[in-house]
């Protein structure tokens, strides 16, 4: 049993290095993307879709050359357990995703996946052993046309820099950056004491 | 000169294999992760902010254990080429920026990072050489006060079957998750043929 080019075993030691544990999202991430490259449409150059923030494109980063920093990953937030591989010119794609009407057959999975258990009342070990035992057997598939306009990140455009930070900042997001127009996540900002 | 716990050679190497290519802004942001890393308040558990979803994350995904999979990365999209590092329960961080201050003394990363120059008239081997001498000094750090609430993804919450894909979503969403809602990025999607 493969993920992708690596060994099971293999696999799970990447999670683990890359994702910092053995979250069971990112061992089924790992079935729905191998199950994905293996029913690629036509094509040369593929991009990505995680329709989750969670896990998944932990899967799409380890297994694919798809990242975030690269662009050639998308996440939508739909809470949806489902990922899309598509030809990035034609927007032909295979989307893989959990298929619920499946999930009887491994209760373990199915009240974990549908949060029918408190964490401290799953059994981890027989989670992970039926997540192994069910492979693709999970998932299904469907054909899709991806819009890409509609996910992939729109070019930075011109820049300039910040009159209020000194930063440089798009241009696109009006006369000064979006930190010094109010978004800033940070409550207080000081510099280092200056080295005499 | 190391990047974090690789040699300059490694992180390169990394870089070339988790993002596809010697991006520019990949390198700065492997100086930018380790003079973060280099800064941290005390604490024992790290999260990390990118200012970008361009390049940067990738930085911090192959330096340190915050990944998007994993939540400990977040991305806000200001278009501006800075990391935070902060301890997670005390929001107390170290942001390092890009110090456009600092350009003048590199015009070919200059002339490459506030898009003075069209790409085929950068010398990328020019601008590759004067990022590593840079190193460091291109940077600047201040220290933040992160308001995590802010910027980490909020908990998924109780989920249900979706009554219209029959795919499990996230209930806070509505009646029906947000792909059949209408915010699908597909424009057509099909059933693969039954097997006989």
């Amino acid at each position: 049993m493969n993920i992708c080019t690596y060994s099971y075993k293999e696999y799970l030691q990447l999670v683990k290095s890359f994702h910092g544990s053995l979250a069971p999202g990112l061992i089924i991430g790992g079935f729905i993307v191998d199950l994905a490259m293996k029913n690629l449409p036509e094509g040369e150059f593929f991009d990505a879709v995680c329709e989750t923030p969670v896990c998944l494109p932990d899967a799409v980063q380890i297994l694919t050359p798809c990242t975030i920093g690269n662009g050639w990953l998308s996440v939508v937030n739909f809470g949806k357990f489902a990922v899309t591989l598509y030809e990035k010119y034609s927007g032909r794609g295979v989307r893989v995703y959990l298929d619920t009407k499946k999930l009887q057959a491994w209760p373990e999975i199915r009240d974990w996946y549908l949060k029918k258990k408190k964490k401290n009342e799953q059994d981890s070990d027989l989670l992970l052993a039926q997540i192994k035992e069910a492979g693709h057997n999970l998932l299904s598939i469907q054909y899709v046309q991806v819009e890409p306009d509609k996910i992939r990140r729109k070019k930075m455009g011109p820049v300039d820099i910040c009159p209020v930070c000194k930063e440089a900042y798009p241009t696109r997001d009006g006369e000064k950056c979006k930190a010094c127009q109010g978004e800033t996540p940070y409550a207080k900002v000081s510099e280092p004491p200056t080295k005499k």
